[in-house]
């Protein structure tokens, strides 16, 4: 059965927290083992739990916020929008994406597409 | 070369304008001769423009008012968040769906999917 749009719900929300507070293994932990990722769409579509892992990573140790702005799911997939701030010494990057992702039966993630340019980067001295 | 954001912001805007104001046929010439349309995502995919314009024509006698709320672009991709109110007789239907349009190099839209379900559509009397 597709995951129901309840769980989705719970899932994205439990994504959003891990991408603020917790690690690069927590947050794979929700994808699965062949899932892919395409942050932002358009670059290299990483595949696989070990290619995940490294993206989430190479920011894991950098204080960040995230906000959940709009959800929308249907039929094994979430579409949302959602607000995210890094803070690296004294600066500051504020980013909203629209993030597309899909859900197995088993309610992981398999694939998430972040739709976003430098142009919506905002940096803040 | 791919479709610039510039002119996919253009056209996600003109479309918008289009579903409010414009015919059926206005918007489908905003596709492309092989497209898919995919509303709501889960639903079935309607491929071509004589099916794309069926669809438009289903609600074109309705009067409709519609606003961009997030506009995301990239790589030949466009994600947004908008708001549709549809009025039919007393009653009015509010919706905000999240789509994602793929853009050809000639900017025509290849591929609309629409998310959203029956639980974000507020009916007022």
């Amino acid at each position: 059965m597709v995951a129901s749009n309840e769980d989705i719900r719970t899932t994205v929300q439990r994504y959003l927290d891990l991408v603020a507070g917790g690690t690069a293994a927590e947050i794979v932990a929700l994808y699965a083992p062949d899932a892919k990722l395409e942050d932002p769409v358009g670059s290299d579509v990483l595949v696989g739990h070990d290619a995940i892992r490294a993206f989430y990573e190479s920011f894991e140790a950098l204080k960040k916020k995230t906000n959940l702005v709009t959800l929308r799911t249907c039929a094994g997939h979430a579409a949302f929008h959602f607000e995210i701030v890094t803070e690296a010494g004294d600066m500051k990057y504020r980013m909203a994406p629209l993030e597309v992702m899909t859900f197995g039966d088993d309610g992981l993630i398999t694939s998430m597409r972040a739709f976003w340019s430098d142009q919506d980067l905002v940096v803040e001295a």
